[in-house]
């Protein structure tokens, strides 16, 4: 079942279960064909079909239902076509759960070299081998459409920070502009296609591109052109006056933050979904998410610890092996150490959202973030 | 209860199941406190440990129920002293099966700089920071009975190849000293000690060795001092001369070998255990073992092939992924792919194993052994 133009997704729903009272924090049941995800969620990055050191089993097992891929590292290598050919996304990685692929937009920003934004679309050189590429909202929707996620972005045009307002208002009028031709050149009728909010540090722009985003009735909405090197209260101010004018009825989604305090901060906030590779790319460094703070396992104080890394977690790390054996690993540079660490972290994250939301559905989320924030301040890296 | 100078552990036990009426090969059963092993087994090496990328459930799961791990390495960091702390090596790496460790000699010799033997032991440079230690028989002993494996082995002074008649002589009877200096530093009631014989490639030195260890009663035998740069033919001659001359009750073992066809080869002439780096290192470069000879999965051919590296295996590889896709992970070096790989390479050992003593109790061996060599002696790394 094919057809030209569709926008509104029948296979994908969301529905706002629950509410915190002092804020605008929410519980969501967000529903793919490959099941429902629970929000506030958080993704695993699985950024060229597979998330680094760990099986898809574990992560089922570990409670997530919801892994990002990118549309530019596959296109790239080893092609969408080539993936689609095998049996898409899916079934290449063996994920039984639902997949969101990102467009390209923030990584042909963040990776490509020569990069040339025309109204068409954007050239890039390939980071692989320098070959040019030009990436438009049509060849993304093409490409995610082919890997066969559930969930595909808009190709978005992302400015470096600082920008002055002119080239970011260009930029979020381009974002519209863009996302009404990736909904008008998609062809699937089940991948839910959610727009990305641009603007910068702009209050007036983000509420600019939101609107604009809203008008075309999109499936769901980001928020994008963050963490790009802003002041950390900037970010917040800009997820702050942007989600209000993002409709209630539509999961909202953070793209790549974050920290444990940023994340509880967008909860508040109303945002729904998450993606950052800082628990998997930190665990593979040695940092340790624990709910005592975060911490390094190379340190020498570990050196001789029988103990867990964190006594209350009951991950395989910590229900098994000591920090000694751990930092052991890490000094030898074994992979099942970054196996175990990923495993931990991943762990952490999961139980960090499983608990935020039901610190919402308590009517205790203020206590819990307050707590939470405390504990994770600490984390500066 | 510890002892001093015990020789004959009481934990240990090995019985010969059943014989190869045209062969020395046999099936054996071998018992420590860890449960049995069937033979002719093949460990998995776990030098520092960890087997490379794989999980101890993995390794169980794969039937495999005794794994290698050296003295050496773990003398030098983290210290056999701080495993001991920990609990012991079983404890810190969470591995419920059996374990032996290698002696140090042979890790002396091919890692360790400025080597001077002496009656003594051997003086040498740590690898990792080139700080001076000796390694004396009674050290080796001190710190595999701290490391706590069930199986440990004797000092050996293993020579280079090619070696002159007379240095490889001084080597063995050096070797057969220093086992009975094991022997009698031995605390420990549980633990085999196994002796190694040497002899380079004499046959009349291998003779003299088999013969002056077996005097000592120990309860197994290596062959060492192979796969050090001779000939094959050399290899499978100085098994074929050096097994005859251990005790048919004891179980022998071929250090450090090898490929698929060597093992077996092995087993023809009455070897009972083996280990190797070859399938986990091959592994982890690509280099696949299948039922219908090796692959390297980097290889052009595989970039869209939708099948499986192995139609008839049904490891986790086989199971769920395309040859295209563990192509694609190895590309963009992945760690799931080496454990993917690794699991893959461990799984088609236990299994050659399993069908090697299966082949023995059948009577057929020199059929399978046919079969076998002849898909797997084009593997030349």
């Amino acid at each position: 079942m094919e057809r030209k133009g569709f926008g509104g997704s029948m296979a994908f729903s969301f529905e706002v279960i629950s509410r915190d009272e002092s804020s605008q924090a929410r519980v969501g049941r967000l529903v793919t064909s490959r099941g429902e995800v629970e929000t506030p969620a958080f993704m695993p990055v699985g950024t060229r079909g597979a998330v680094k050191a760990v099986s898809p089993d574990e992560l089922w097992d570990l409670g997530y239902r919801l892994v990002l891929a990118n549309a530019y590292h596959l296109y790239l290598r080893p092609g969408h076509r080539l993936v689609e050919q095998i049996g898409g996304l899916h079934r290449f990685m063996d994920w039984p759960g639902a997949l969101l692929t990102d467009s390209g937009g923030f990584q042909v920003f963040s990776l490509g070299r020569l990069r040339k934004v025309t109204e068409e679309g954007v050239l890039f050189q390939s980071h692989l081998d320098g070959s040019a590429h030009m990436f438009t909202p049509e060849l993304s929707v093409e490409v995610q459409e082919a890997l066969g996620a559930e969930i595909i972005m808009c190709l978005d045009d992302v400015k470096e920070y600082p920008v002055g307002w002119e080239e970011a208002h260009e930029a979020v009028l381009r974002t519209t502009r863009w996302a009404a031709r990736c909904l008008d050149s998609k062809k699937k009728v089940d991948p839910a296609l959610f727009g990305i909010v641009q603007g910068s540090t702009f209050s007036d722009l983000r509420r600019l591109s939101a609107d604009g985003l809203t008008s075309l009735g999109l499936d769901g909405y980001a928020i994008g052109g963050l963490s790009v090197g802003e002041p950390r209260e900037l970010m917040i101010e800009m997820i702050e006056v942007t989600a209000p004018h993002l409709p209630e009825k539509s999961p909202r989604y953070l793209m790549g933050v974050g920290k444990p305090h940023d994340i509880v901060d967008g909860v508040l906030r109303g945002v729904d979904l998450f993606d950052c590779v800082l628990p998997t790319r930190n665990a593979r460094n040695g940092m340790l998410f624990t709910s005592r703070g975060p911490l390094n396992i190379r340190n020498t104080r570990h050196r001789d610890d029988p103990a867990p890394v964190d006594p209350q977690c009951t991950c395989s790390l910590c229900r098994r092996y000591s920090r000694a054996y751990l930092r052991h690993l890490f000094l030898e540079k074994e992979i099942y150490g970054h196996r175990l660490a990923t495993l931990h972290n991943l762990s952490f994250y999961g139980k960090l959202m499983r608990e935020t939301r039901e610190a919402i559905g308590d009517g205790k989320l203020d206590v819990f973030a307050r707590e939470c924030k405390a504990r994770m301040e600490e984390i500066d890296d």
